[in-house]
């Protein structure tokens, strides 16, 4: 019988938000465009803050903090994740492709790869997430340089926005860390 | 411009809830004990579905279907997903132990390994997952083989319990389809 012990919150060596801020992240921005639920944007928070990204993009009619429901989830990566806030999706793509930044987009389409395909010359990297019924903008879509799409094996057509936006980004941060 | 024509729900070749029990699985078991919020549950529930594994466990007080709050996240796959309760966890891990299938917690302790060092010859297993505040109890830790562990780079000292397990699952996934 082994022992795994636990560790405590001060054995993780966590960051506090100001040492955060000037850590070096991973080359990875995350869009949430129309996103209709606060409970996801705020996973979406807390998993962006523990997967070490450079910035999280809110844009069309995704919900921004602080709203209590946000913040429920989030538990405090609403303050500690860098975000900006674009009704319109479009001038902030333009202005990212213009400083080298990948966009690719998070769905199942024509054309699309395998998620784990993603390779250390796709970065700096905007994923874009859209919303939980409808997917993805088709002008969104045509934005993108890519599409990755995570292989579903069940009876349904697609995962929760947040737990899929958590496979890819660790698939990223697991991609760039090797590089590194 | 390239054009990322989404998929619809035929195209995509889903499986029906019929089909979907003669297909074989991932050789992967995924064990929710002790967690609280139902909405996890169903999260998990779909996940699981998505990624094709053989079946869930539910133990301790982890709530079982039917309830409209688990059904309202699962969105169907609480069907098609097969699924056993076990209030009491330790007889259920002792008959897979007896199987041959190695027993995991997800957590972060002394001893842990990344989850991406899970390898081939590590399957089957089964994955455990605990309450979303204390984790997995110290009376379960000691009975797995292994303790997966997923980095985390920013302030907070967790990832919510239904994302680190789709974390978790899809690179088992894409472990063993590497290994076929």
């Amino acid at each position: 019988m082994r022992e795994f012990r636990k560790l405590n919150g001060s054995e993780m060596n966590r960051l506090c938000v100001e040492n955060y801020a000037f850590t070096q992240k991973h080359p990875v921005f995350l869009m949430l465009h129309n996103i209709r639920s606060m409970w996801n944007v705020g996973s979406m928070f807390r998993t962006a803050d523990a997967a070490g990204i450079e910035k999280m993009i809110l844009s069309g009619y995704t919900a921004v903090p602080p709203r209590r429901e946000i913040d429920k989830t989030a538990l405090g990566a609403q303050n500690s994740m860098p975000w900006e806030h674009h009704p319109d999706p479009f001038p902030v793509i333009d202005e990212m492709k213009k400083k080298g930044i990948a966009i690719f987009g998070l769905e199942i389409t024509e054309g699309s790869r395998r998620y784990t395909e993603v390779a250390p010359e796709d970065f700096p990297l905007c994923l874009i997430v859209g919303n939980e019924v409808d997917g993805i903008d088709d002008n969104l879509l045509s934005r993108c340089d890519g599409v990755l799409e995570i292989p579903q094996y069940g009876t349904k057509h697609s995962l929760n926005v947040s737990v899929a936006a958590g496979i890819a980004l660790f698939e990223m941060v697991r991609v760039v860390s090797n590089k590194r």
